[in-house]
């Protein structure tokens, strides 16, 4: 491992918690350079929520890279494009009654957020937007001033600024009503808030700790939203693609987001791909006004096309990962019951779960156990003191209840030894 | 087309000047799905150094898909990012003497720019950064601040602060010394500029019209920089890969940047992938501390390497691009010989050329004559005032001869006409 | 008035309400040209706590001028400064074991907030800085930005920024504990809020509709300042000098904030004077390193040191101030039972109380008809729904009656015609 | 001198360079505690144009005070108010064909620009302001960000923002055009510099160390400022009433500001006043939008209009700073060339002039020479390396001998010791 010691910079990070080299990874398994076998939960921070080389995604690609196909083809009409654009219209936006208009913003999921806030604040001609503590949205400045993270936030060098936040769904334990305080600032004309272009929020914050927003928070959110002429934007790069159930995280609640951003998972096989979408009458850009490089990657249309085809004319997926989320949340209850002196607790939706500990170090250490049993599980929330589940979703029952067992002796081993 | 007109947001750009849809693509060459062959002298706005789906670089991408080797790695060691740094090392590093690091800072060049912004500010706990007139670094706001070009700024819908602007070389026709306003504000504790983190340069700028900045001025630039404690980042994201000749477009200069930006080309195939390199002992970050979900692409890390083996162990790419650079400069200046009436002039560096007219109209006309006679080129320039060659280095002869020819006749139907 | 109209800007304001040429005014009354007499229950917005021309500050002033002593002496040492600093050493803060060392900010009031939180962040080193709903601090860009009054924000042309606000005391009306959210915000790593220089607050919000900090909600804001190494500034321009009762407004609470501004009433006479405060630990300038033409108006020194003589070496002001406080507020009380249909309440604190009206117009229309009928009230609040007393603290109890008979008729017949 | 070091802040700052206590001042000169009596060619920072205590305008002060006149007056109508106006109108605006409308900003000169910014970002609805180098404007927010002293800058805290400098007429030794740069800059839609709402100049740099910009630059100035629809604003606080000869130091260029701020020795008797002027079409405030306590300093109307009365009804003013700059500039260069060991030079316009030290530390100690010797006067410049002379507009023929001879004792034993 010396050349990454010599070469790469002190900002790697997952490395430094599973310090071995992988080779190969098929569905939910990974493998190392010394044949050690690891089941993967996850699951690149939900970018793999089909598992690692699907093989009807898989042979999408090959079939596409088998003839000369355009594979850089920045905003050139292309076949792969065109393909992609119908299939996500028929399967996605058509059934949902989403009358959305989609824009390539780039290849990562932070450009997919700059597009969105300038849109936002160019469509309003305001400047203030409203996020939320502990969200997540990248490490761009546009995103990182809506991101919660001081650790990260302090990375900018420079004040982060035109954004005011607000607290997430139940961040203060109920002791407050919901939206009481956006609300009297909105409605207070001398209350220093500046008229908001938009509100940014995630369904349920992976980073921030596996925080779920309620159906009626957010519903309530969106009615702020339209009350004050403020724009909603679902931030759905990590909870969309089925994460949570259904294709949008915010399908649960019934609202309809102004504009939504969704990546990671998107191209069904962990390629760089992001969307920003819009109501069709948010469309003001200028053509060019937003460009990226890589904001024609057609390898990951095609795959997005294969993901979205082979998953996704069903409810299928949606079904099962609603009931292995609720067999997965059973599961967690027990442990927690099992270790009470460990005051866990778990919270989540779908197959994003968290198992959160009363010590921030006790979530370390189960983390560190279960790798060296085999099991690939991160730590989130403000002070990592949430052990997070991003499993693919198509995980098998012999491979969760392995997962699980491991994760149970890793416990007790955290547990014996506090 | 019309799931284009339905779908797909009016941010669109470049398919409204090429309103065909392309489906395949080789060495210099694209089909649409008519069967019209184009030859490109565009190369995805500098991605395709080495052409589209070059045959060597894609039988390693296939090789590496054949198996279920890892695509989506985030930070983790894996075997491919391995193999990549230490042939980025040998190969590119070490023979130029650059003791740098390098990280993953997400897969698109804005990324890279973002992380070598913010990596400048921590270090020095300074806040300016240095630009340059008609400079382009990307379209999220901390690259977008550095970037000159008032529409793509204006989208921003927030003031671009923390930034103050200098003239590029020659940018005012040599009416004034070179730096000396650079130098005459750093010198001056009453100027008004406070002490800058850093300056952001491109070697020669691509989208701001093949400037091209001399090898002393570079040099000079670097000495103002060292005098004055900024750190000197090269934005080599266009220029670099070989595009001016050299792998770095500084190394004419005989520069040693503190920082450099690297993209596009470098993945030798098209696919979203990106750099940041900085000195040893600026490698100040946290761990975590800049991220992206799409920071280790291992397919791009398989690619890159393929093309560092396949063009960079021996001089013959670099000598082969200023042979050609020369020719082709040779063969525009007879062009705007012949067609003295359109007041035309060359510049440019490498493969890297620009085409100017006096009046942007006829810039624009060419290229769309040369769109219909099957070649794709595209303006640059702050009035879309010079018909930009960014061809893949890989062009034969042949090709090139058929390109010229195509400008030529563009260039009289324009001249006849105007 | 032919003359205001031609060459008056129509920023102009109070003259809108209070159409006539004032000319002479002594204690608590005012006249205009056509003799009218007016009870003046504003005393320039609290900046005539001893009432207009009060003899013996007149005298000091008088006497000063019959000589050549300076008037205009930047900060150079004069007599007349030593004598004011003395004066306030010893009848201010050595009384009150208050260390503090004194700056000269300028002559106003926004001058003396500048300061403030210039020092405040240059001695921590941090940037954003905590203001409060409803807060109003001045118009200069950097008051301006912890002044909550969306108009008056707006008039700024560029965002305002490095500031956070937080719910002032009973702003939710008791729905939210008191520093639930500040506190969340600072203990939580992932909320967004990057850690806070200092906290701005007035005791009582004058501008902002007489809301009153209690003396626990202060305690409480102190306590959490000292915890997360927040300055605590205290802007007593409007409520110090004995407007609430003692000289200043905070000690009542019982504490000791980092850095005060004082202006307004400091004076004595409503001659431009401002002052600003701090820890000796915090007296971190550099010579010079703030500055202001008019930071040392002698005949100011001169005054204010006599209106500390006369009025502050012992406690009869601030008793006297309390009393009529608190048969201010019984007046109050009655005249809201007597008119219980227009639901009124009233709040304060000393000689700063309002008369709050559910309806914003009735505020209005009683403060336009006290007017006609010879007395001086303004509005306060974001809606501008409260009447706010803040009469000369030396009226007398005759003009006080005849002030509120005033009134009383004032809101008989505002509540006849609603 | 104890209390002072006791209970004053650190940021003071004459004081340090003149370490005696002063009493009394008349005309051109100060007396301090001993009974040495001092020569002031410093007067206030140009705050005492006529000098200390003028007979006349005192006298108008004293009748002012002498009945119950009304002192503070907010924004009210006020006969002082009424008076000053007219008297403005009729002396100043009307026979200079100024079609201005006037606003009483506050009273300190940095409350004049801050309104002149807001007030041209508001109008424009553009964010950015064109300052100079060496540009100075005052200490608060807004005004702090189009200054060019480092040190002052520092004083902030935060990055100062939505401004970029511009090199002041020949601040690059005629090494470049004017305006070349500007120019080039505003045509380019790639440059970088979004569209300015206004440029802020001083027609004579005082503090930046009496840099004078020509008749030429200056309508130059005015001129690019008409081409791309960015607001003029002189910012008069210094060279105004008549330190340059003309009330307005900008008439001797033929030109007509948008905005013009004005204060210093507006009262003509070192009393807080300040005036923020703009073209009547430019006058779009809301009512109360800008505000401020001390804008109604109804002496500070007086004094005003008697100085205008006594002294602007003719042009003998003018004229005779005229002839006196010009004999001070024939007093110089003997100076200079009798030392030319030295190396000084001086430039200058009307009573405005400095004597530029090729060593920075002649300057300094040149001033505490002449200090020694009964005079005072104060170095400019960001490194400090003029010295400069503001002298009282009435100063006598002999003072001025006595003050020069002074000097020239001075300027001979620093020589003498270098």
């Amino acid at each position: 491992m010396q050349v990454f010691e010599k070469v790469e910079s002190e900002v790697r990070s997952y490395c430094r918690s599973w310090p071995t080299v992988f080779t190969t990874a098929s569905g939910s398994r990974l493998k190392d350079e010394s044949g050690k076998s690891y089941i993967d939960f996850f699951a690149g921070a939900g970018s793999l929520n089909y598992g690692h080389n699907h093989p009807v995604i898989k042979q999408a690609l090959l079939d596409y890279l088998a003839e000369d196909n355009i594979i850089h083809g920045l905003d050139k009409f292309t076949v792969a494009k065109r393909d992609f654009l119908e299939t996500f219209d028929e399967i996605i936006l058509t059934p949902r009654q989403l009358d959305y208009k989609v824009m390539f913003p780039g290849p990562a999921g932070n450009n997919a957020v700059e597009a969105a806030l300038k849109l936002a604040r160019k469509y309003t001609g305001r400047e203030t937007v409203i996020s939320f503590t502990n969200g997540f949205h990248g490490m761009t400045l546009g995103a990182l001033a809506v991101t919660g993270n001081s650790m990260k936030r302090g990375g900018a060098g420079v004040p982060l600024n035109n954004v005011a936040t607000m607290p997430f769904d139940n961040y203060m334990d109920g002791q407050m009503p919901d939206f009481l305080w956006l609300r009297s600032l909105l409605e207070d004309s001398g209350s220093g808030l500046d008229q908001p272009a938009a509100v940014i929020v995630e369904t349920v914050q992976g980073e921030g700790g596996i925080n779920v927003a309620s159906d009626e928070w957010l519903r309530g959110l969106q009615e702020v939203c339209r009350e004050y002429g403020m724009l909603l934007i679902v931030d759905d790069i990590q909870m969309g693609c089925g994460r949570t159930g259904p294709f949008f995280s915010f399908e649960r609640a019934g609202i309809q987001p102004d504009i939504v951003t969704i990546s990671k998972s998107l191209s069904g096989l962990g390629m760089p791909f992001a969307l920003t979408m819009m109501k069709r009458e948010l469309d003001v850009w200028e053509p060019g006004e937003h460009n990226g490089t890589f904001r024609g990657f057609n390898p990951a249309f095609v795959t997005a096309t294969a993901a979205l085809e082979h998953f996704w004319r069903t409810d299928e997926l949606a079904n099962s990962v609603h009931q292995t989320g609720e067999w997965l949340d059973g599961q967690l209850k027990e442990l927690i019951t099992e270790h009470a002196s460990l005051n866990m607790s778990t919270r989540g939706q779908g197959l994003a779960r968290g198992l959160v500990f009363e010590n921030p170090e006790h979530a370390s250490k189960v983390c560190s156990e279960v790798f060296q049993r085999g099991l690939l599980m991160e730590s989130a929330g403000a002070e990592d003191e949430v052990v997070k589940f991003l499993p693919p979703l198509t995980t098998s029952d012999a491979e969760f209840k392995e997962g699980i067992g491991i994760l149970a002796d890793a416990v007790e081993a955290v547990g014996r030894n506090s």
